[in-house]
């Protein structure tokens, strides 16, 4: 890695922590790696909360909750697993003022633990499909930590299924990779790459790990969200059998899924410019704030009601309004605050303005400024405005991953792409993990995933590694990434 | 205690463990003292959530996220509260391959970490009030453990406010209190006796304890909720200081409040009959289950397509629905099911009586069957009976607890009114703390609170210890506690 490079990997961490601190979303906090996530980071969770709870719950899904320790022996039993965990694993060894006869691990994940009751629970092809989740903290004791994007406790869902076939169990698998893909970009505005993960790269124990790419402003990607195929591995390991319709025992198939608050550093560092966070109105927890120009030491009862009146109708057509009428802070100070946290829309209430059935309108994502919009209709309006937003953010998210995806053919321009214009690169590659190693070492970069979305031909372009053109090599996407 | 008492206590612990069990709502874990809550009871703790967080959230409180682990040496900063908390602990020792420096604990409770938080965020009284809440998990290591009343690990809401004045967090730990109780009247159907606790039995830390007691059908009192008035005792530990109107430097007032999961015990325990489960309509997962009679090897469409209809009439009135056409389970089965279950209400859905407009009805609260229902309107019918079985079950419990409450006046009619009826024992106190060692020695027992809604009469009743009336003797409730 470059000295240059160096120097913009710690700008776009400061650039995250920045954003993520002014706009009061989250803070350090006096336990190492972990985060306190303020109120209005925690009101952008609860409103991805609500969205993808609804959607697992449609899929079929039911929550559920299980113990947060782990016995230390049941990471153990699926080899892959604890060779992936073990490591991270945060360790309780005394409870109640005794040392404990058998250490718990803090869950750095819950296959183990889940199936150890899927196997108490689940007897015969009857009892399936069983399709569960969770909402849960999980503890992942990392060496480098970073607000939202890396914490050693964070907060996620995890979905974990059995099926009586391995063909059900990848329809699943694909199936929330669907539903991550949709939130991501339908909700949180962020479009993805969708794909599978190479084999170093897939969930330890899993069979094969799809997963969403999304393209951060620094052109570093993110994995936001993973679907895993178990197969039959963790079955094997817990003893998960079930009688099948022919009387025999097999052991059960099974996926797990989950997205975390990594998916709030995926808004910060997707949708930002230099004032600070700019929030989709779908995700925001409010999507406009009235600010009434209050003047000192004057009655200001009558512009106070006419916003209240406003705020009303906003609320009757389901808009999510803040009307700020804090009369110790100046309006400069509150269009400084709302912009730094993004507030898709602030709607300014001045005397003379009202008098003439006006108001002013200011678009957080454009920055710019609608004098004498009509009083009159105003919900209906803004309703509008927020969808143009929604819409308007997405395709500036496309665009810029657009102009940060280069197609590269050898080995050389794909070190030149990764450091400009950075973001992915897209090529063939005949398979050879020695690629691999030559992007971690020499470019801090990995392979994200073989995208669902092909864009180039396998009997025209050449491997980047082989230089060679051949039916068997795949698409990949590469890119340094958080 | 006798003999028979202890009897009487594991045959209710068997009771509730059956019940809990065959009603799917929990589930023993291979953790100590852990336990799985399965979708069913788990649905039961996300209709409690969605009620209480509206209420929380209207009476101007924001939701957040602080670590789980907390360094131990912050909950040696406040001597009550470590002295009360320390030997329940969890501790983490080890994590990421070695041993800490600093070890961590799994938060019994956050109020040491979130102090940390408010010394940083709090500057002036322009700050307060700061109200706070957080949904989590939380440890604490009990020796002998109880589905969903007392277990190592449970879920709950914990609220931490600050304050410019002893009088505003005063009120707002009433308010809390009266937000408790109304959640636990008007939606669990279980009558609670509110008031403070005394001083052996207040909060760790706190300066004054506010409790809701519920009296459960095998006669034992269950702390359903408590909130707590923490003076400056927490702020003084943790330096957390205003700037008051007067320019000079205070501690904050604080408060902190919790409900759990132990919730669902009190539904549990305090709603059920020989059969199972018996749910208030307000929090029950589904209101209604339908069960179309099926025939087998015959063509159901007819009566599946019926039964369908009827559910969306009820959806559309807001009634949460379940339609159960599994074709493979007998009704008999199915009925048996929802009454361990406790679904209020059970329509049964049969070809004959359908040509004839009518339907079957089934009441669990009173087991009763209803033949010969309409058909036409059946969704507003079903609405009213809703409202109706919220009310008759919330009043039978009150009835039972009126059966179980005695007036004693002196150690022996306590003593007897312990063991027969059982539940509180009302009189008069002294204060003297010689009664709580008798009550603990004794007869197993606790001063459950000084209650709100007071009986008895200073100047005629005596106190149930020395047997002298006096202006200064106190009202207490006396039970056998979970």
């Amino acid at each position: 890695m470059s000295a240059q490079t160096k120097e913009q990997l710690s700008t776009s961490e400061s650039l995250l922590a920045d954003i993520a601190i002014k706009a009061q979303l989250a803070d350090y906090s006096p336990v190492k790696g972990c985060m306190v996530i303020r109120p209005y980071g925690y009101a952008i969770w609860e409103r991805i909360k609500s969205i993808l709870d609804q959607m697992i719950k449609d899929t079929g899904h039911e929550n559920c909750y299980f113990p947060m320790l782990v016995p230390e022996s049941f990471l153990q039993k699926e080899a892959e697993h604890v060779e992936g965990f073990a490591p991270e694993c945060a360790v309780v060894t005394h409870a109640g003022g005794k040392e404990l006869t058998e250490k718990y691990v803090l869950r750095p994940t819950s296959e183990t633990i889940i199936n150890h009751m899927f196997a108490k629970w689940i007897e015969s092809y009857r009892d399936l499909p069983m399709k569960l989740n969770q909402w849960a903290n999980v503890v992942r004791w990392e060496m480098r930590t970073r607000l939202f994007m890396r914490t050693s406790e964070f907060l996620w869902q995890e979905g974990h299924t059995c099926h009586s076939t391995w063909d059900e169990a990848q329809e699943e698998t694909l199936t929330m990779l669907g539903v991550y893909k949709t939130l991501l970009q339908d909700y949180l505005a962020v479009p993805v790459e969708s794909g599978k993960k190479t084999e170093s790269e897939k969930f330890a124990g899993a069979e094969s790990t799809y997963t969403v790419e999304a393209l951060m402003r620094d052109g570093k990607a993110l994995q936001a969200g993973t679907s895993h195929n178990l197969s039959q591995n963790f079955a094997k390991a817990f003893g998960t059998q079930f009688t099948n319709e022919n009387n025999q025992l097999e052991f059960a198939y099974q996926t797990s899924w989950g997205v975390s608050t990594r998916l709030i550093g995926a808004v910060v560092m997707g949708h930002h410019d230099d004032v600070g966070l700019m929030l989709p109105p779908e995700i925001a927890p409010y999507q406009v704030v009235i600010i009434p120009i209050l003047k000192k030491n004057k009655d200001n009862s009558e512009i106070l009601e006419a916003s209240k009146v406003i705020e009303q109708e906003l609320h009757a057509l389901g808009i999510r309004t803040k009307l700020d009428n804090r009369e110790t802070i100046s309006q400069g100070i509150k269009f400084n605050e709302y912009e730094q946290k993004g507030v898709p829309l602030r709607l300014v209430v001045g005397a003379r303005d009202l008098e003439q059935g006006m108001l002013e309108l200011h678009r957080r994502d454009t920055q710019s400024k609608h004098k004498e919009i009509a009083r009159k209709g105003i919900a209906e309006l803004v309703a509008g405005w927020l969808k143009q937003i929604q819409t308007d953010i997405y395709n500036r998210a496309l665009e810029f991953r657009a102009g940060h995806t280069t197609t590269v053919t050898n080995l050389e321009e794909l070190a030149a792409a990764l450091d400009k214009p950075g973001g992915f690169a897209r090529c063939m590659w005949n398979g050879d993990i020695k690629l691999e190693k030559i992007l971690k070492d020499k470019h801090k970069a990995t392979i994200r995933c073989m995208p669902d979305e092909t864009k180039l031909d396998s009997s025209k372009d050449p491997c980047v590694l082989s230089g060679k053109v051949s039916g068997d090599n795949t698409e990949i996407l590469i890119a340094r990434a958080y």
